[in-house]
């Protein structure tokens, strides 16, 4: 594995001097290539979560709904798209959903009659604290065996491609 | 953010001891909550990847499909619905569509004539090649300012979370 990490350094950190070419997928390696990692062990999270969630008769979507406005009620549409990882139509039926069970209102903003907002209801807290414990058992198990110094600087890096994310502004939403 | 990123060591690290409580996820914070930020990034990749395709008229799982056969030819569907990160009705619509585009073929293996395996052709090998430097300019600016050193600590990390999945083998296929 050190053999193969240095090759990818050299490779993503050659300088280009005309002589080196651009390494193919092969070369890198798929367990290697780092798209590829982050979409295997979110889709692993996700596939996780998606069967966990069944027992608390939640959906994916439903239960990202409910932890965003948990920690910041009063969203739009758009910002809640954003920020729970949702299409805006799979949002738009999802709010639907969670405001006839209950567990969302929605209510147009004090500072804007225009914009409607969405706010979690106590039954929709009730809702995502049942199923956070199931979840924060799965984050433990996701960490097992990484130190604190491994872990800051894994969130600090994955903070940085986020940034770096942002700044191309391709998909910003 | 240093302050929060010490209070998370703090409660992921915690040893039980009946007087700690298990911290929200709030007071995590979604920006400090790794599944979210994997979830976020991947969903950025594929965002990205998806609106470049288009030029290339591939869809997502096709340019999977023709990168993982790219790498190791010969997979039944099976395996490359677990490569592809793709589920194996998608991929076995991605596999007509390939085959009827002269793509990638299909053909019983060899030492076990029940098998099917698909091979990546010529053309196959093409038009992934002709993808790649659009994905490795992505891939470039995605970790524009994270060193040698950062770098190949975060593949490692990625690594050991990715065989954490594996262990907790609640979603492998």
């Amino acid at each position: 594995m050190t053999k193969d990490l240095a090759f990818l350094r050299g490779v993503l950190h050659r300088k280009a001097d005309g002589e080196t070419s651009m390494p193919s997928l092969a070369e890198i390696g798929l367990n290697h290539f780092l798209p590829y990692l982050l979409n295997r062990i979110a889709a692993t999270w996700n596939t996780d979560m998606a069967g966990e969630l069944r027992a608390f008769d939640l959906t994916t979507p439903q239960m990202r709904t409910l932890a965003v406005l948990g920690i910041n009620s009063g969203l739009t549409i758009n910002e809640l798209s954003a920020l729970a990882v949702t299409e805006q139509s799979t949002m738009s039926r999802t709010l639907d959903t969670l405001e006839a069970r209950g567990f969302v209102s929605r209510r147009p903003r004090a500072s804007d009659l225009r914009v409607r907002e969405v706010e979690i209801t106590a039954a929709g807290r009730e809702a995502f604290d049942a199923f956070w414990p199931v979840m924060f058992r799965h984050y433990g198990q996701m960490f097992r065996g990484i130190g604190e110094g491994e872990f800051s600087q894994f969130v600090a890096t994955l903070q940085k491609v986020l940034r770096n994310n942002r700044l191309s502004g391709e998909s910003e939403t």
